[in-house]
């Protein structure tokens, strides 16, 4: 259906919130601080598109999602009124936590099967050395790394995927963004990629609300990426 | 040693001049041209430093390799008096030869070991695009692919290393450029990246008579990559 498949990471492929928690229980636990490492979580992630707007409206330069992270992390910080109890040289570590995220548990076969015929790459607002050490601690199989720090421009600016497709040496019709967000998939067909679709009921945890389901006609609509990759290969 | 080993791929991890003869022989059989592929092949990477330095000093905007190789295959075609033979349409995929590469006995294995414990990529003058594809074709194991289409400049251009480096969120001293090529070695270590060698003594075919050995005093100076990931695994 593609020559290539770029890919939404955190969320799509990767459990963001069981894997950040994971890590802040471990700094938390060392420092005998009683915070839910969810609710952390949670609020870190609350500050992602934030942060990233003042970029996407240009009111910023560029700067990688690391830094963005490290920011936000001092927010979450303060929020749970736990900021002086992390040094600078603490934070780093602990801000590390964005590589060490599991797949979920079809992601890696469901890559596996599609990279044997096509060219995969995250296309994510994760940066490249973000996305190279999480691919190596995740097992992620990428042909290539695309994305948001390929075009200096955080998703979903339009930018980003065509710079992502042209450093594929691919048009953006041959090209399919895969995501469980309705909103990247919107931003993606606009800029006339081919769009694929699972969702990831859990990926807020217990209470989902969004992304449950579809919310356009998207090219493929699936379960998983295991699902995905069987109609790709068709 | 290093955190991370970036490396020159033309000659360093395949034998360009093989597998781009074995292309050419193909083109050339299928419209009953006689003409010598190593010949073709030598003459054709001949123009490649060539047109690099247009973009090196400035005096052209930074193209992709792979818009490079298609004008110099058309040097190449003129040189040997078979312009007309070929179309723009079979000129495409005659200039995928740089794609279709194969792999010097240790490469895999060599670049395998090496990255069960360290990020791999290629630091190359060939674009992410070139890369993936020759990736795929010759299961080179990158975790990332930096070098020109990162930086937007050519090798040997300090740039280049630096731009890699900083994607990959590394200091040039926690990385390792690899190569077969003394110059490319020296360009690095003046960016402030570690080097490491070893010898590639057939790359230009049976009279070679440069890069046979070191010509100063690399940090890894071995046989070849699978020496290299023992050295750097100690």
């Amino acid at each position: 259906m593609a020559e290539a498949y770029i890919f939404d990471v955190f969320g799509t492929l990767v459990d963001w919130r069981a894997g950040v928690a994971a890590e802040a229980k471990s700094f938390f636990a060392a420092k005998g601080l009683d915070v839910d490492p969810h609710e952390f979580a949670d609020f870190w992630r609350s500050r992602y598109h934030p942060a990233m707007e003042r970029i996407r409206n240009g009111s910023r330069g560029y700067v990688q999602l690391d830094v963005l992270h490290l920011e936000n992390l001092d927010e979450a910080l303060e929020e749970f009124n736990i900021a002086g109890r992390f040094t600078a040289d603490e934070k780093q570590p602990f801000n590390h936590a964005w590589e060490k995220l599991p797949p979920w548990p079809d992601s890696i076969a469901g890559l596996s099967a599609l990279k044997a015929h096509s060219i995969i790459a995250p296309c994510s607002n994760g940066s490249i050395a973000l996305m190279a050490r999480l691919a190596k601690f995740a097992a992620l199989p990428w042909d290539a790394i695309v994305g948001a720090d390929i075009a200096k421009m955080y998703k979903p600016q339009r930018e980003t995927y065509l710079a992502s497709c042209a450093a594929l040496r691919l048009e953006p019709e041959q090209v399919m963004m895969v995501a469980c967000h309705n909103t990247d998939l919107e931003a993606a067909r606009d800029a006339g990629l081919k769009t694929g679709f699972f969702p990831r009921p859990h990926e807020h945890g217990p209470g989902q609300t969004r992304d449950l389901a579809p919310t356009r006609d998207w090219d493929i609509i699936c379960a998983d990426m295991n699902e995905l990759a069987g109609i790709a290969g068709r």
